[in-house]
């Protein structure tokens, strides 16, 4: 009863996929709406899952010597302006600071959107010799968009996000340092959210404004949508000309700096949602789930059970098995709430091992492990507990990759010739691999048509036919497209 | 030769204490103005503090039960207006924003100067019976108020800190709350930043606008100057009548809640700084030092010294001492700089231990450690140096706690007359512990005669006399006072 009563508060994602979002982000209280238009309050549940992402980011970050920074959140108007791309791209989404206290501003200002114009003012004074470089700093914060239409965690006016800003002396060391932070995007998906992601790179229509080449991972979601995960910029020297970045070299000449910048943001947790989910709520992978182990004390009033479900918890906190090199984090539910409630909350949250303990359990010496991501449910004997745990939560994180991938690879088509990539794109939500010519206009007429668009053109590139699967002519490129978020 | 640039490149803390701080601000590249004004950049040292204060705070917090999210930066104006003390204290200070993208804005924004306001509105939806109480929330993010003087750290438009924000069922509860984190932040001072502090009540002419009573941390900083360096405030029921935050009882009564809020900011960094340096820069206590250990080889480039140095390194790392239960924060520098250059550098950013290590050490089996705080030089065997390096680390955190209560001690005075009373604050920086009526009239006469403030009414209450130290009336609390920043 409790179950159905769950169940009912969430549409089937079947049904209507959007609502099936919508619910889950409300009911396993991960965001919620607020007064401020377009704002979104992030609640313990979804924060935590940001945390757990911002430290093993942050890890995998300082591995290659980033360091973290934090630069001021607006951004006067005349700097703004400096880098002609970047600020016809941005100024039109921005909210802009015109009072200070009681008093008019001299100069308006924004809330950030990004800081590529801050790091270059900064780094404009803080490089002067090839001693300086590289410089290698993120910031972690928030920036704002004024988004006409926003969804939780996929799109809002104020988002928190990683934003690294780099500098280096020669355009080769900025072209790898984009690279290597894109695979370090693309392994962390992989190894952390449980997401396979396509990498590859944007065409011209796509990028960033004011990059020359914008880099980026692509993840596919259950319904077959496309969703751009991190992207990775090189700027080669663009920016340093319009800021005038300029460092002397070994031979006692002045250079310009090439430069990167590269982001993830709270997007994707609406990347975890969509991928994992299912009817009954949020599955999440063991490496960012807040909570890994709820015990669920069964007839919790009988004598000794809460006692057994507390000494469990003790004894998961206290020994040296781990997921990964850190200790389990392990909860007991002994709310006064019934256990069939208690379970559906917990398959709502998506916590990816329940043990259930009850009388007759604790006199077997034994308890019921149950998997979120398969519900299934295997009897262990107390004694072996922590080391089954173990096992299970790196089973769970290994086999949610390998359906995410399978699941992918499943709706990923070709196409070779449009009428193929029109039905295919229109009536099977996925990627559709096909040849391009390199022109834009093939990208726009596509675009028009169908609505899909151009994801990435990956690095594995394969020749599945030799013209542009749009006009006809010679192919340089093999691209995914996609309906995407 | 070295030593004496970077010394001639500060201040004496003696001869001009504000320009000495500006000094080691600068010179130990912990921040950086910018070209948003009362803005600064916090650069990789002095970022990497704040990561250690707040990995250490957050722990301390989550061992109570607090619980981070993440609100909105803005504020509608007419949530701002709700409460009617809080909106005084505040709008004059705020930063407006009045356009989204291309648009005015229906309703004008500010950001946050501290988030009271939004977090009523969140919890007057979230909050609905007894069972969904106490929320003990707290969110990591940046706040703005629109200063005139800045100074780095101290007060600046736009600062870091973390804002706690509670609700309660009872007084008493949010009582017991307000006073639990002011001792959490007075824990933490000491056992972190090695400072002191006294711990009391503000007066009502000195706290939070909008609360019904302010706990304050204050230490004292080498100059003598004061600094409040973490507030606790209870709102009692005067925020949930303004929003309308009510809870059913368990007799199925509509009540109030109570409320708390308490924050912390970069400020405490500034606390660091002006406590423990000297005339050679900074002096970081281990638990906040990004660097514990450096490395430095002499005649490096002598076969083995830099090898030597390497592998010194290696086995600090990956020992099994530690500096309270983490392992230690070791680097090597390997710069083409002077050993001389290099030893002064590491003063001036404050690295508690210096391992100076040449081949006449090598060949002796031994290295040379040199504290910050107080340049003791000892020669260690390298048989014992990961058990040294432990034992030094906690005798200098400790002997730097010991030094700054000493100071502060040696600059508390008392006075029971007023003309004792303006002769010591005038003549000798520091605390002044005197009577007070309790009248605002004597606080505001002391004030402009001598520019100081009082700082708060000490739990630790003294009876120096029967009078008011002012006004000569019957006495009803001790107060400290002090000149503060």
């Amino acid at each position: 009863m409790a179950d159905k009563k769950f169940v009912e508060a969430i549409t089937s994602m079947d049904v209507d996929f959007a609502q099936w979002y919508t619910d889950v982000v409300k009911k396993a209280e991960l965001i919620d709406y607020t007064s401020v238009k377009g704002c979104m309050v992030y609640k313990p549940a979804g924060y935590a899952i940001w945390e757990l992402i911002q430290k093993q980011l942050d890890e995998r970050f300082k591995e290659t010597g980033v360091e973290n920074v934090y630069l001021p959140m607006f951004i006067p108007e005349s700097l703004l302006q400096k880098e002609k791309d970047h600020v016809e791209g941005f100024a039109p989404e921005v909210a802009w600071v015109t009072h200070g206290g009681l008093n008019p501003l001299q100069e308006r200002m924004c809330v950030r959107p990004t800081s590529e114009t801050l790091f270059c003012d900064f780094y404009k004074n803080e490089i002067q010799s090839y001693r300086d470089l590289p410089k290698v700093y993120n910031q972690w914060c928030s920036v704002v968009r004024w988004e006409k239409e926003t969804r939780p965690f996929l799109r809002s006016r104020e988002f928190l996000w990683q934003e690294g800003h780099t500098a280096h002396a020669t355009a080769e060391e900025a072209e790898e340092r984009t690279i290597q932070m894109l695979n370090v995007y693309a392994d962390f998906c992989e190894e952390c959210l449980a997401i396979p992601v396509i990498k590859g790179r944007k065409t011209d229509k796509e990028k960033f404004a004011g990059a020359q080449a914008t880099y980026t991972i692509e993840a596919l979601m259950h319904d077959g949508k496309a969703l751009q995960s991190g992207t990775s910029h090189n700027f080669g020297d663009g920016f340093a000309k319009a800021f005038g970045i300029q460092y002397t070299d070994k031979e006692n000449k002045l250079q310009y700096v090439h430069q990167t910048s590269w982001g993830m943001t709270t997007r994707l947790i609406g990347a975890v949602i969509m991928v994992h989910g299912d009817d009954s709520g949020l599955v999440l992978p063991p490496a960012i789930a807040p909570t890994q182990v709820m015990i669920v004390p069964v007839m919790q009033r009988k004598e000794g059970v809460l006692e057994k479900a507390l000494e469990l918890k003790e004894k998961l906190l206290g020994t040296k098995e781990n997921f990964r090199g850190s200790s389990f984090r392990v909860k007991v539910d002994d709310s006064d709430k019934s256990p069939g409630w208690k379970f559906s909350e917990c398959e709502m949250r998506g916590i990816p091992i329940r043990i259930e303990i009850g009388p007759k359990d604790i006199e077997a010496n034994r308890c019921v492990i149950v998997r979120r991501d398969t519900r299934e449910k295997l009897e262990v004997s107390l004694d072996e507990l922590e080391a089954k745990v173990a096992e299970i939560l790196e089973k769970i994180q290994t086999e949610m990759l390998e359906r995410a991938r399978a699941h992918r690879d499943l709706h990923t088509y070709t196409a070779t010739t449009y009428e193929e990539f029109e039905r295919t794109i229109n009536e099977k939500p996925g990627f559709v691999k096909a040849m391009w010519c390199g022109e834009q206009a093939c990208e726009d007429i596509i675009k028009e048509k169908t609505t899909a668009t151009s994801r990435c053109m990956p690095w594995e590139q394969e020749k599945l036919a030799d013209t542009c699967v749009c006009c006809g002519k010679p192919a340089t490129k093999m691209v995914y497209w996609g309906k995407a978020y």
